[in-house]
């Protein structure tokens, strides 16, 4: 996607030669007319396949992924980090975290995703794919089915996609990092 | 909000007289159509005020933040409740949860909220107004004026939106609700 690939090249910040800061417009301070384009991108490319929940794992996927929830017109569900004192029946997974180098549980209520849901994963970042791996748990214990995967920005050069992939499911990355320069400022885009 | 006032009575849970669980639709599940409705009376309420930017505190308030900025045209920011190893000039405040009976920090990367902006503040519920008043601390601190709250569900038995009016600070609640049986299931919400 043309717009978010500029947006990283001239509004992101490299931290290092892997860490890629997207504050300025997507997970911190959101650009909402960037965000409803990826929502309307991720729409395109999973709308034929029969969607009846989009999942994210709160908080930086929530907004595009409502983006894209509600041009399929159907639920959000945000998985959450923490679980809330209200939460009757919960499903959980643990996660591990590369950042903060620890294991987190995640937690669903259980009605909300049952056998027959085709679900539609949708995330800020795509990275080792720990957290994606968590949510497969997830699902698969509900018994819906993942019919795909949308990212808005993959990291080509850890091993998520291949990950993800490699088990059967379908991943879409808006944009795909295969290297950073953080000492020039230059991103290394994967052709697509 | 009609709409909103029909699924709190219809889909909402009451763990007891003051506890409303609304996971179904608002803060776990998410009924886009519902929130985008709410991100329109919020546009409605606030549209000819100047609003530079949108502010919520993840996570339930990210989706009614986003529907209510994009028509707004501007930039949404979500303060974090844990601060990203990526931060680099932050500003924090103090934020004291009735719910977990604890106080925990919240935090802004600063260069998002200058002198001159102007805030709306979205967030899913007013009850005590604790996470508001570390929100105003912060707008405050960074030479930000707030022109708005914008609420999707008010606890009118709380003592919040007093609080934050008798401070000034314009509150719009979608819906108000008074008082709670938990035993019949029965919700009264106040005339607005």
């Amino acid at each position: 996607m043309k717009a978010l690939k500029n947006a990283i090249e001239t509004r992101g910040h490299f931290i290092n030669d892997e860490v890629l800061k997207v504050d300025a417009f997507l997970n911190h301070q959101i650009d909402c007319s960037l965000v409803d384009e990826m929502g309307n991108e991720f729409y395109e490319h999973f709308k034929n396949k029969g969607i009846t929940k989009v999942v994210t794992i709160e908080s930086s996927g929530i907004a595009p992924a409502y983006a894209t929830a509600i041009r399929l017109n159907v639920p959000l569900i945000f998985i959450k980090k923490t679980q809330p004192s209200t939460m009757i029946d919960p499903a959980f997974a643990e996660v591990f975290s590369f950042t903060k180098n620890k294991t987190y549980p995640i937690c669903i209520e259980k009605e909300y995703l049952k056998k027959g849901d085709k679900v539609l994963f949708i995330d800020d970042f795509l990275a080792n794919g720990c957290a994606l791996e968590g949510l497969i748990d997830i699902v698969k214990s509900s018994g819906a089915t993942i019919e795909g995967v949308g990212i808005a920005i993959e990291k080509g050069f850890q091993k998520g996609g291949d990950l993800i992939r490699g088990k059967g499911i379908r991943v879409e990355s808006l944009a795909i990092v295969d290297g950073m320069n953080a000492e020039t400022g230059e991103v290394f885009f994967r052709e697509q």
